[in-house]
This record gives C-alpha cells, sequence and structure tokens, in this order.
C-alpha cells in the first residue's frame, strides 16, 4: 500500500510507495510520526505548512470487526500540540480499497476543492458550489454529483470557518457523513487548507484481502467468536451502546454536571442509555438502538435516533455528548440533546467541545443550565458564523478568555470530556498527561473495576493505558474490542502477521506504541507544551458527592513521560 | 503497492495486498512466479482456469531510463508452457500510478469488455461496439469515450479470435498502442477472457516516488551519466534503433533468409538500420529514426516510419521484423515490410511468428518469396478471420502441420525469431532451452564479440545471459541498458535498496532470477514441455554461406537446467 500527497497549493494528488521507515505504523502510531516528521512544531497550524493525515489502521480495511477505524492527524490550532483523532464510518475502508495507507494533505488553496478518489486515480476539482454547505447538504450535492454509492470525509461551515472546535466527519454505513474525527480542530485545518471534502468514487465496498488471507480468516473468525461470547461486546453495547456508560459515571460520581460543578446529576435516568434504548424502540420507524457504524462490525454499539413520529432525527448519540451537551449544561431532555447533537453534526463541530464551551457561556450570562432551547440557538450562532459564534466556535478555552473568565475545565486548551478528573482519577491522569491534551479515548480507566477516587496506582494505570491506547489506535481497533483483542496475545499478533506477510510480537506493538508516544511528547515539548497538569479548580473546589479534589500535585506527573 | 484481481466470470475487480511472498519480484520473475503458483500447467489456455498477469518491474515507474517495461505473462496457448512477454510503452508506469505491482485477470466472460482503471474506480464495463476492431480504431473508441490522455493495453481482432499469433499492444508516447507484448499468444489468452482492453483513465502521467526518493535520484543521475557516455545508448541506439542490428547478423552470415534457407540476404542493405534512417530522414514530416517508446527513456532507439508524403505510417519499425517479414520472406522493400508492419500492428499479431508463417506458406505453395503484395494479402486474410486467415493466425507450428510440412522453424511449437541458430549458437542454446521456447530475448549472445558459428562456450554463455536477462526482465529493464546496469553493480543494488526501503544485494537478485527460471521450467516439465531441443533440420542442413549445421546433440542440452 502507498500514500497519496496532495498539495492542495499546487492542486495535485500524487501516489508515492510508502517509505519503509513506516512499515510497522498504522492509524495513530502512523499519523503522528508522519506530523512529526514533516511538521515543524512552531508553524501556524491553520497556514500552509501543516499537514493533515489521514491514516489507517494495522488491520483495517478487512472483514475483521471494529478494526478500521480512521486516524486523522496534524498540528492542533486547538492545542498547538500534535494531535490525532480517530473515527469509525468506512473511510478507512476506502482508503484500503484505494491501496492507500494514508493521505498527506499540504499547502492551501484559496477556493472551495474535493478530492476525488478513485480505485487508482486522484485528483483535486474546485467545488464552489459547496462552500459553507452543512455537512449533510454536502453529502447530498456529492452524491448528485458522484452517485449513491460514494463514501467521504467532509467538514461543515465550521471547518471551513477554521474554528478550532470543528471536526471531521466520516460516512457511516448508512451512508451519512456522522462519524467525528472530532477533537482538536482537525475539521479546521482540512478548512484552512480548501479542502471541503475527500470523495471516494467506488461502486461498493470491496474487503481488503491480506497478505496471508487463509492463516487471517481463521484467525478473524477466532477472534469474532470471542467477540460473540463476551456479554459486553454481544449483549450491552449492541443493545445500549456507549450511552449506558452514563449510569456508571453518574454512580462513580463523576459525570460533568453544570459546568464541572457537581459530580452527579438528578436527571442522569432522563439521559442515560436505558432511557435511549426505551425512546429509540417505542417510536420505532428509522430509529433503532443497534447500528454498525462501519461495515462488517458485529458490536454494532451505534444507533439512530428517530423523531416522535419515527423519522430519522440524527446519529449516533453517545455517552459523551449526552454527558457534556445534557448533564454537563444541566440538559435533562434527550430531544433537546439529540437536536443540539444533529446540529453539531450539520455544522461539523466536536459535540464535547461544544458542550464545555456553552458551560463556560452560563459563567459569561449568555445561558441558564437546562435551558435547552437557548442552547440550540446558541450552536446556530456558532453554525451561522456571527460574532458571537465566532467567539464560540474557537472553543472552551478561548471563549472563556474572551469573557475574562479563568476557571476553565480545559488541558492543553481542550476541552476536558465527560470524566470529572476529581472523581475518575485514573482518567485525570490521562488528561494531565496524554500528548493529546484532556482526552479520554488517549487513556480511560472507567471500564476498570477500581477505585475511581483514590490517587493510588492511577499513574501506573493511566501510562499503561495510554500505551495500549497507542496500540489500539495504531491497529485502527475501536476501543470496546481492545480488551478482547489484548487478552489473547498471540491472535493478534497471527492477526497482523498474516495481514502483512511479516512477524509480529507484542513487545514490537508495546514499544512501537512508546516510541511513537514519545515523538508526540517531543512534539509537544518544542511546540512549548510542556506541563502535565490540570486547571488548579480541580485541585481547590470539592466536587460533589464525594467532594474529592484533584490530589496530585504537579511534581507527580512532571517526569510522566522522562523515565 | 497491490494487485488487482479481476474476475472476468464475475465481472469483479478487486484490491489486494501483494502476499509477502511476491515483494522481492517483479517483471518476469512476478508474472511468472504468479502464473506458476496460480495455474495448473495441464489446463486449457484459452479456457477460463488461465490467469493473465500484468506486472511491473522492481525498478518501474520512475525518472531511471528505460526501466518500465511491462512483463504480461500466462499459460501460452502457443506453446502449452509458461509465457512472459515484455513490452515498452506507458503501462507499467500507469499501474505504478494506479499503485498496482499487477493485475490478474482470471474468469471468462461471453462478451466484450474494458477494464476501467481511474476515477471512477477499477471497473468491468461492457464494450460491444469494440469487437472485433483494429487496434487503431479499438483506441480511436476509447479515446472518444474516455478522453485524449488515456493510455491502454488492448488486442485486435487476432486476439478476440483467440490466435496464438496474436500479441497484446500497449500504448506508447504518441498513445498509440503499437508496442507489443507480442509472443506466445497472449493477446489470444486476453481475447478467450473477453477483455477487450485494459484502459487507464488519468489526467497525466506521473512519476512513481518511491521509497527513499533522495538516494534513488542521485543513484538515477548516476546510471543516466553512464547511459550517455556509452556509445551505444547515447549515439547508435537513438539514430538507428534495433533495425541496425540487420547488418550485424547479415555479417556474420545467421540472417534468416527465405525460409532459414539462407544466413545473407542479397538485399540487405535495403531493409538495414542506415537505410531505415536514411528513408525517415528523407522524408521528413511525421517520421523520425529518434523516438522514446516510454516516458524518461534517454535512449530512444524506436522510430516513427512515414509514408512517402511525410505524413505517419507505422510505428515502431524494428530489426526482428524487419529480418522475419522481409530477409525470410525474400522481400527487400521497406514500404512493403512498413505495410505488413503495421497490418500486424492493427490486427494485433506478432511479427515475428507472422514472418515465418508466411514463410510455411511459401512451401505450401501459397506465396513466392519476394512477393510483397502477396504477403500483404494474407495478413489481411488473418486481420479478417477468413478460413486461410484462422489457419496462419495458429502461427507457424500449427500452420506447418496443416499443410503436412515437417521442416518447422519453432521451438516448443514457437516460431525462430531473426537469428538462425547455425550460425549464431549462442542463441540457438537460449532457443533450445528457454522455458519460453524459440525466445532471442531470453538470452541474445549477438552483442558478445565472440566466434557465432563455433559451439565452444556457448552452453555457459546462454545459461549466464538467460539469468541476467530474468534480472533484467524483472527489474522492468529495456535490453538496451542492461549492460549499463549490470557494470556498475553497486549502483544498481543502490538504485533497488531506494526504491524498495530494503536492503539488496546482486547475489539476491541472481538467486531471484534463478528460482524463478527453475520455476519456469518445472510449470514445462509439468505441462509435457520437457525437449531442450532444436527441429532436426538444423542439424541437417548446412547454412550458407559459412555452411554451418547445429552441432550440438540432445544430450549436451538435456540436463541444461537440471544442474
Amino acid at each position: 500500500m502507498d500514500f497519496l500527497l496532495v498539495n492542495m497549493t499546487d492542486k495535485t494528488a500524487k501516489r508515492m510507495m510508502l517509505p519503509k521507515k513506516y512499515e510497522k505504523l498504522g492509524g495513530r502510531s502512523l499519523s503522528s510520526t508522519l506530523v512529526a516528521d514533516r511538521v515543524d512544531p512552531l508553524i501556524d497550524a491553520l497556514g500552509p505548512l501543516n499537514t493533515l493525515v489521514f491514516a489507517t489502521g494495522l488491520l483495517s480495511g478487512t472483514i475483521g470487526s471494529s478494526l478500521s477505524r480512521i486516524s486523522v492527524g496534524a498540528k492542533s490550532p486547538l492545542t498547538g500540540g500534535i494531535k490525532e483523532a480517530n473515527a469509525g464510518g468506512d473511510t478507512a475502508f476506502r482508503l484500503n480499497q484505494a491501496g492507500l495507507r494514508a493521505i498527506l494533505v499540504e499547502g492551501m488553496a484559496e477556493d472551495t476543492y474535493v478530492l476525488e478518489i478513485g480505485l487508482s486515480g486522484s485528483k483535486l476539482v474546485p467545488m464552489p458550489e459547496l462552500k459553507l454547505l452543512n455537512v449533510s447538504d454536502t453529502m447530498s450535492a456529492l452524491r448528485k454529483k458522484y452517485g449513491k454509492h460514494i463514501s467521504a470525509a467532509v467538514i461543515g461551515s465550521a471547518g471551513e470557518r477554521k474554528m478550532p472546535a470543528a471536526g471531521i466527519a466520516h460516512t457511516d454505513t448508512d451512508g451519512r457523513a456522522t462519524r467525528y474525527s472530532a477533537r482538536g480542530g482537525l475539521g479546521a485545518v482540512m478548512g484552512s487548507k480548501g479542502l471541503k471534502a475527500i470523495v471516494f468514487i467506488f461502486d461498493r465496498l470491496r474487503f481488503w484481502e491480506v497478505s496471508d488471507q487463509e492463516t487471517y480468516k481463521k484467525a478473524v473468525k477466532k477472534y469474532h467468536n470471542n467477540l460473540l461470547s463476551d456479554p459486553g461486546t454481544a449483549e450491552r453495547r449492541p443493545k445500549y451502546g456507549t450511552a449506558v456508560t452514563l449510569e456508571l459515571v453518574n454512580e462513580v460520581g463523576g459525570l460533568p454536571t453544570r459546568n464541572f460543578r457537581e459530580g452527579q446529576f438528578e436527571k442522569a435516568e432522563n439521559i442515560g442509555g436505558y432511557r435511549l434504548y426505551d425512546i429509540i424502540v417505542s417510536r420505532g420507524g428509522e430509529g433503532t438502538p443497534t447500528h454498525a457504524c462501519m461495515p462488517g462490525c458485529v458490536v454494532r454499539c451505534s444507533n439512530r435516533y428517530p423523531k416522535e413520529d419515527g423519522s430519522f432525527l440524527v446519529s449516533p448519540i453517545e455517552y459523551e455528548t449526552n454527558a457534556m451537551v445534557g448533564s454537563n449544561l444541566g440538559i435533562g431532555d434527550f430531544d433537546e440533546i439529540a437536536e443540539i447533537t444533529r446540529l453539531c453534526n450539520e455544522y461539523g463541530l466536536d459535540t464535547i467541545e461544544v458542550g464545555v464551551t456553552l458551560g463556560i457561556t452560563v459563567e459569561a450570562g449568555l445561558l441558564s443550565f437546562g435551558d435547552g432551547k437557548k442552547a440550540i440557538d446558541l450552536v446556530h450562532e456558532i453554525g451561522k458564523g456571527s460574532e458571537l459564534g465566532k467567539v464560540l466556535g474557537q472553543g472552551a478555552y478561548y471563549t472563556a478568555k474572551h469573557y475574562g473568565i479563568e476557571r476553565i475545565p480545559a488541558v492543553k486548551k481542550q476541552a476536558i470530556p465527560a470524566y470529572d478528573p476529581r472523581a475518575i482519577k485514573g482518567n485525570g491522569v490521562t488528561y494531565a498527561t496524554s500528548p493529546m491534551g484532556a482526552d479520554h479515548t488517549a487513556g480511560n480507566t472507567i471500564g476498570h473495576n477500581i477505585d475511581h477516587l483514590s490517587k493510588e496506582g492511577k499513574i501506573e494505570l493511566s501510562k499503561k493505558l495510554q500505551v495500549y491506547n497507542m496500540i489500539n489506535d495504531s491497529l485502527g481497533a475501536c476501543a470496546f474490542v481492545q480488551g478482547i483483542l489484548f487478552k489473547d496475545k498471540d491472535l493478534l499478533t497471527e492477526m497482523l502477521s498474516s495481514y502483512q506477510g511479516r512477524e509480529w510480537s507484542w513487545e514490537e506493538l508495546k514499544e512501537m506504541a512508546y516510541r511513537s508516544l514519545v515523538k508526540e511528547v517531543r512534539f509537544n515539548d518544542e511546540a512549548g507544551l510542556i506541563e502535565n497538569d490540570l486547571p488548579e479548580f480541580f485541585s481547590k473546589e470539592p466536587l460533589p458527592p464525594h467532594n474529592v479534589v484533584w490530589d496530585f500535585d504537579k511534581e507527580e506527573l512532571a517526569d510522566f513521560w522522562s523515565e
């Protein structure tokens, strides 16, 4: 497989051989290494010298379930550091189908361009008619031009307006661009380059056939059996999706509520996984609680949320969104959450960043907790690109600075997601130390049966999980299969070896992951992001109901990556 | 880079990872290994179980001069053994541009299909309107449909009629499909599958960028300097092309003349390289003696032959054609040779096979030596697919059998090319022993300053050259750069290593070549082609003017490959 080097300045798309040194990298390790190798940490993230990378995982594109997340990376305009944000959908499948391991987008165009990728040809075409269109309208226009079987990675108006809260949407199995590489403003990087969409023009999806197909198929069969005999991946996730995490985090007392003032929400049951299931099932119609975001997924944790009349409203409804635009804003109404989600999906916004930003607007006197209608209006402001919207589109950190607010739930300027670090200390360590800034996916401890309130063992756990997640994100694997994948390491390395036709060991994977993390940390060091710390208020404000504070001191985390 | 598996029965084109074991193979070694691995040696070469392979060389697609010949392989319907026939043109560049190392065509369609490789994906489309069109009309129709910048590999009516004399034509730098994978009936294999053309739909050619582009560029620069400071590649070939070989072979007394009855032709100077140059230059217009068949070639041994009024007639005029449809038929008129060449190019025929077949028709009383007009008529019969034409399209061996003639200048049923084995004994050893049958390109000794009439040392020389040619054909390199390439082996392995991003040694190349030859020989053994011998008449009929005979006995060559 090769990579495609797209130069927006020259309007060229050139296919090249993947240099040898990148062969054993994939997903996040590939995107981060490419960014670290090609981007000066001090350049303007929204300028022509940034490189936007789309990278497939080491196991992507095949019949293997939940192994084809797409990693998008660049220097982040939000954090100023290195960024990777992976997503489901079918972009990685399409890259595989085109024989590509990665797309690198460099330079900058003045106008609105689309990158066409067929099985073997790629080119940039101007499509000024897409300018500032919503995501679904963009998809309709692309489908009209290229046919109904296309897949795409697109941005909404937020990305074109270079808002650091903007993400990149990838098409799902329904052809809807709703799977977000949400975090860190990668949509703004894409927008800064004048690239509105990457469209994959194929008649139908073909699974990728690997180097040793026979061995691989056998290994995948065993892996699927493992998935289908685990209650989590076989029953709980298909039925309740990610949404049921809300009940758990609320129980632990770490559910961000009313701008991180509380850790439990009195209306939690209104916005949790069980309620979500009931609403979807009772409304019926186009809604479904069980939905695969990517082809071949046997877990199917995604969903389609219907309006009251059963017609389609939005997909997917996920835990982190429910928390950040729900409990964090004091909103206990699923239809309001769904509408905010829909708008974020349409304008091309990260729901976590938007939720935390709206929390800030309460402090600024623009919104009251629980006022869903007003929250919806504010998201529209971002979508319209009004003066107010342009402020909010900068994300929580810059919005707070704009209003002179210093209590900012963000790390490395990126909004803190749906696990309050005071109550879920392992995640706090991850937020403080991850090169990604506050990012639960970098090392989420919530699934571990431990005392989340205590700091004991959390540094070691976070470090282990950050390495494990780098492995997982480099494989292209979904967080929900990580436990199963890593339980049988021989099976995992057999899948990898038969995929690539070269021997893999677990030790190699760990080394690869650690090396890649160090690359990211070094990039950030050179970009000036040297602190491993959380905002001060977490150490001072006890979080109800357990009244816990963040009790790590700076020194404990300072050398996290230097050992 | 990947391969594309095309199934004509299912009408699918599926992109896959190149299995690890093929990574260090290219061109002939890749096509032959794929054929040997996938095709049962006993199947019908014109049935659905044959696999037609298009493979790029290990150095293909780049700025490096003369390194992008395309290897086409399959089980041959002519010899019944394994076949590889490589050609210039730009097919290999287009495969590289598409990120493909190889295309494999399997199965069989009833109708006339085109394989599109381009922006709209890689897919098979029915194009019944192309049925039985000449090559240039096929190109016009494809260009009308797909635009003027396409490249293509196409067959003429001979291929569609499954004639074992049919080749596959590749577009040159003028966009004309005139570069032939001529030998062994690969055009018939393509025709049997219902595949009229592979069309590459790209706006413009992009050179392939290799793994370590910087090192590669430096090495290529040195290699180009070597080419440009050698009188052969810098002066003689650009000016006179391959045609000037005729004077040399005539001098040696090995020029097939009047159906291999004589070794010198009294009108040799009328059909040699110097005369060709004079005709082209004096007519001017669209003619040119110096022409690159593939992008970036600095040797430019090809030509365009004009009509008397200077308008384009045919490209290219080559030594082997001039000999086999010239001296071998007693024809001493370049315009007649050019017209026969043009017709073979249009109908999609191997000029060597046609020349030897027409020599047989003289014995059968259908033609007189020197009667160019009648020879032209007979080629038209093949093109029309008349009853007579269908016989002649089977090639020299079957035509002779049809007329009860047992003096057949063919080895493994493939017509002997333009070097009489009695006078040029090294080539005789190659004809007798090459898995390809009578094929000068498998190990041509003519360029060596030796006593060609003597058998001494020729077994060793042929064996060495057959290994060298397998290396050359696996690199994708042209015969004319082999001497320069192999003189500086460190430079060659540096080019290879920087291309692939893995270390290469000359010893590895030799081992790869020998292993690939053994694969071919074993395929033939299993197909029943076990003899290493020439037709008996070469041992009995002394060849004027030197009155030499073929003086190897069977035993001397029996164990050629088993040591």
